[in-house]
């Protein structure tokens, strides 16, 4: 796909320079909006109110909405009062609120003045939700049919009403006082008879989402039971919208890259990588450096005190990284599996104990093996000609034994920790793996001198 | 939800001991075949047959796809022929080739034999592409359309035949030789006139994608383009199934855990958490745990070979973690936000040097924060009363010159080594995090010591 773009824009570029504007829009309206987009993102700034006036209105909008901010903003600067207004009556509702959350106070200002009355009022209805809730991504755009419409009358008022609306696909049966009933689809409609009434043919058990439902959770439940929309209720069971899957896939891809992120030890962005700047990335990485370098202290300090043990064999100091590389590789490996399977919904806190119990077997595995392993390693490799201090074999079954309690240690550090968080409402996805490192850091370092002060003591007179 | 269904679990518990059939059977039709499932997997097994048979058909299917490996297994195995058959014939093929794959040869050869011969056929057409590819997800059951129909032989077509298909509301237009030459949808065919033609209501900039196309490549056009489903072609361009939104979506949550079980050095696995033996999570851990702890050598050759310069000082030695520490997190915060762009596609191998002069200034500056914070921590805090062999200012200099760069390079290897890995064609998530930081802090203790000699070599005559 991005090989075609690229020579595409290139073409779209030598167009635009040889003004031969009928071509022009004969190619863009062939093309998805996502990708007319990405060829803005490639012009030079003066093209693009020219490139983007040659789009057909509906386009428009669509391309619109798929534009980074800047763009946005640029065109959005450059538009006259009726451009403006041309592309926000095209967009659905909640593309407008999208917008409108993104950009600066004067734009939003100029966008609800041109926007007619009803939108602005809805506009400003979503706007009230908080960021991230289930009323922030949702639309107020849906069918909604009564129970006792038949099937043909049903299917005669999609058909009347659905040019404006998201998806025709779920219609909501509600009553009365606009309380959600049921739902059905249009499937159903269409493989129904002519003159079957919408309460017989309407699910009437329906998973809705309330306005203030956490994102994550409302695109966990399009992943586990495969909706195409989802209702979004009040407290009073009253339908005030839809989710629609578009949007739920966002939220998908924006939460793991968030965890992601978290995991890596970067403060969570809502900008693509490459559409960041170089101060916007740094006050994104520099928090957690700092936080880590200084509570690296801690590992400083241990060491500086066992400088005696240290000084007498100084082959122990060697080993250091190693084991507590490690012991930090254990504990994230296990905070990674734990961390992503509470945020699929997997486990919860009260498995906590199950979970540790499989991480401590897995550990006394893992442990028995990389101890074993660095045991022949060390007395037939590394140790072969050591002639320093100290008997060759006491130092590999020191460093042996500290592994086994390094990694039983960080497996169980490294899967409560995510667990923890998670129960006294943190996001356990910032117990991310450098945090983890650096306990395990400490507390393998611990261990390790807790190993060998005795066995030196009994070795070295 | 998960708080509702546990006491749900207990009450269908409680009623299956208490043979309350035609009451466990009204609960069980208002609920979603995702929790049904979840309620067998916390059931005995002898109750699971019990159960099941209480489910209506469709819903049975329904729920028997939601299930684990285990309990599938488990409900086949005390299936009769019949029985068996009338789950098999209810299920939408992809979802039979899914299970299919999962199964072991024996059930595997139970299944074929009770599906029917055309269901049989489709079977094994779907089995013969690679997994992981489009034509591995894709289903053969969609809607076709020729280009001459009316808006209204359209709608009765689909009312007609549209029952068994997965989704009905994207339509493809193939031609006499099956070639795709157009796409619409039921909401566009609903809201044209009766006798408008398919012809001129379809799209014909149809976006498709290949039998052989990676899975990842499928959902990420998911993402960019708002599909509720896409077409796969042959070589020929001819439609050989479509892929719908609610398996991009798998793919999608599939994909994101896989990166993140990479990122944290975990070898893929396709199994829940909780779902894994204490063996296959062992298995899945252990082998980059010895590559990396056997990785570790080099740090550890290196810290042996300066032995002389930590010896005459010692207070470096404790610096160590600190320093590999920052390298590693620094590199791992660099790889991360590069992994997860090439993933979501937003940049590729070309952008190798911009994404490195980004990374260079973004290392400058975190480097020189870290080094200015740490040499006055050093300064004013941990070396304040040091009173071992050489100057306070010249190790704080060195500890923190080192600190640039080590931040400098981490960011150069933890951008590039991913970028690399795409190039040649290997997952850039191989590149994990573990693996970076060994190459880091092999390279960080390299720029310590080079920093480290020569101002040792001017304080300490």
């Amino acid at each position: 796909m991005v090989q075609v773009n690229v020579t595409l824009t290139q073409t779209i570029k030598k167009l635009l320079e040889d003004k031969k504007y009928a071509t022009l829009r004969d190619i863009l309206i062939t093309m998805m909006p996502y990708d007319i987009a990405a060829v803005f993102e490639e012009l030079q700034d003066e093209k693009m109110p020219i490139l983007f006036r040659l789009l057909p209105k509906e386009l428009a909008a669509e391309t619109f909405v798929e534009m980074d901010e800047e763009t946005q903003k640029f065109l959005i600067h450059g538009f006259s009062d009726s451009e403006l207004k041309e592309v926000v009556d095209e967009l659905f509702l909640d593309d407008a609120v999208d917008l409108i959350e993104e950009m600066p106070a004067n734009v939003v200002k100029r966008i609800l003045r041109t926007a007619d009355k009803d939108m602005r009022k809805q506009i400003n209805e979503l706007l009230k939700y908080p960021e991230d809730s289930a009323g922030s991504i949702m639309t107020t755009e849906y069918i909604s049919l009564r129970p006792d419409m038949t099937a043909e009358m049903a299917i005669k008022r999609i058909r009347r009403t659905g040019v404006d609306k998201e998806t025709i696909y779920t219609c909501y049966v509600n009553d009365e006082n606009n309380k959600l009933i049921g739902i059905t689809t249009v499937k159903d409609l269409l493989l129904a008879n002519d003159d079957d009434v919408v309460r017989d043919l309407m699910e009437e058990n329906v998973i809705s989402v309330h306005t203030l439902d956490d994102q994550e959770k409302v695109a966990q439940m399009f992943s586990n039971y495969d909706f195409l929309a989802l209702p979004v209720v009040d407290n009073e069971q009253r339908t005030v919208g839809i989710v629609t899957i578009d949007d739920a896939i966002d939220v998908i891809q924006e939460e793991a890259t968030e965890d992601i992120e978290k995991m890596a030890a970067v403060l969570p962005s809502d900008k693509p990588y490459m559409k960041t700047g170089v101060f916007g990335i740094y006050r994104k990485r520099v928090p957690w450096l700092l936080i880590l370098m200084l509570s690296a202290t801690f590992t400083s300090t241990i060491i500086s005190s066992f400088d005696a043990v240290l000084s007498q064999l100084i082959i122990l100091s060697s080993f250091i990284p190693m084991i507590t590389g490690s012991g930090g590789n254990a504990g994230s490996q296990a905070s990674v599996s734990v961390i992503r399977a509470l945020s699929l919904g997997e486990i919860e806190f009260k498995s906590m104990f199950s979970v540790l119990w499989k991480e401590v077997r897995v550990a006394v595995l893992c442990g028995i093996t990389l101890a074993t392993a660095n045991f022949f390693k060390l007395l037939f490799f590394d140790l072969r000609t050591y002639s320093g201090p100290g008997d060759p074999i006491m130092i590999s079954l020191t460093v042996s034994l500290t592994l086994i309690g390094t990694i039983i240690m960080a497996k169980v550090v490294g899967s409560s920790l995510p667990l923890l968080a998670s129960k006294i409402g943190f996001d356990p996805a910032v117990m991310a793996n450098p945090l983890i490192s650096t306990v395990c850091d400490s507390l393998s370092l611990l261990i390790y001198f807790a190993i060998a002060t005795p066995v030196l003591a009994s070795v070295m007179p």
